[in-house]
């Protein structure tokens, strides 16, 4: 889509699933998995509730910084506002600065706007430099997170009758990501994996979620890095297909960084 | 321990966590899993960084009902508080009645006492009846809850060096938990399950969660039906060790209902 794509902030991750279900959007970018977090496991659920396509994916490093309005000085910090996922990525500063009381909002790049909309002096919040940017607000300390290993997977999801007008190309290969449900009997997954390893097909991850209305028993995602429509893919997607109760295919797309 | 228990309530888990480590209390009874929320994935790092043994398991059948303080009629009520968690349980509930706002709190009991502290009385608690008995207050509506199959797994954790005084009877058989991290080589999950597949030990339940440092690698949580003790999964988890480059057994306890 480039440069001229235009963009829709949803406040909570089932609203941008609406949007693109409605029309309103033509795609959306959903966060799937945070290295020190794990993974957003409602997104998971939503992936399966509304039947779209992934079509690309990338990860993207995650910076902290604390950021408040222009003119503000740290030793005014009483406050700092942030998502609670971000307040919990950078507990070092917390414990150095106990001055300062954390407050928990709904989004980061939120907490922001609002200080700078209410022309709080004694607030801050947690962010990224294009969030400092966006509102005028100005970074007070750079790089605030406990852990730079701190890494968030988004995918790009559209509806599932769009198809690419040009060629795609993956110069990082291919993954292709499914969902399905297994009886529960004595090593069902363990024959659910070996569709995947006796055809020496590399797995990315695994996730399992509850399966609604049947207690003890789950759903399973999973990831692997090859385009569903090479033949031995093909064998393995059919082979599951012989021991799974439900199956879908979510998606195969060009590997991300 | 049976009556004579004496419970100390935690605001947070990671403080009933520190209580037990500390010695503040003899055990501790943890949450690790919702039928329809899913794992709490929480407490799965909680696990792993308090080293504590899982000396039993239950599950209870969660019920939440609409309660207010005595005298309080349903017509009332404008505002009903009660942990994310259950107010997302409850949705049919606030879909029929529209009339009324869902206000987040940390815990559900908790909403109960606040509300007969405060002496609200446009305003009703989601909870269990224990809480309504605890606190003096009143159920409304009975099991507003929207999907009956909601059970929540809780485990017992003991101190390492705490033995049962009596012999521990397994009626419904046993279970064990570990978590271990394997080399991120093609084919390693697969491999790791085969210890067990191919020695026909049942798994009841396998999860990941992200390893710390190392982004796209992880940890897995697996329970099986059997006890560590038993010759052959005393052989499945030497071969596991030969694949793992950690590997700890959580616990080996009776199996719950």
């Amino acid at each position: 889509m480039g440069d001229q794509a235009e963009v829709l902030p949803c406040q909570r991750f089932e609203e941008a699933f609406q949007s693109l279900q409605q029309g309103a959007v033509d795609a959306a970018v959903i966060p799937m998995e945070n290295t020190l977090a794990g993974s957003v496991h409602e997104n998971y659920d939503h992936l399966l509730h509304f039947d779209f396509q992934i079509v690309g994916e990338t990860s993207v490093r995650i910076v902290h910084n604390l950021i408040a309005a222009p003119g503000v000085s740290f030793r005014q910090i009483r406050r700092v506002y942030s998502h609670p996922v971000a307040i919990n990525q950078c507990l070092d500063f917390f414990t150095k600065n106990q001055q300062v009381e954390r407050v928990p909002f709904y989004d980061t790049a939120g907490s922001v706007k609002m200080i700078m909309e209410e022309g709080l002096k004694d607030a801050a919040g947690i962010a990224s430099a294009l969030a400092a940017e966006m509102y005028g607000a100005r970074i007070l300390k750079k790089s605030i997170e406990d852990d730079r290993q701190n890494f968030t997977r988004f995918v790009l999801l559209r509806r599932r009758d769009w198809k690419s007008k040009r060629p795609v190309v993956a110069p990082k290969g291919w993954k292709t990501s499914l969902v399905f449900t297994i009886r529960n009997i004595p090593g069902s997954l363990f024959r659910a994996m070996s569709v995947f390893a006796l055809r020496d097909i590399n797995l990315a991850k695994i996730e399992s979620r509850p399966l609604r209305g049947k207690p003890w028993e789950y759903l399973f995602y999973l990831d692997f890095l090859e385009h569903a429509d090479e033949e031995r893919c093909r064998n393995a997607l059919s082979h599951l297909g012989e021991l799974a109760d439900f199956l879908r295919v979510l998606g195969c797309y060009p590997r991300g960084e």
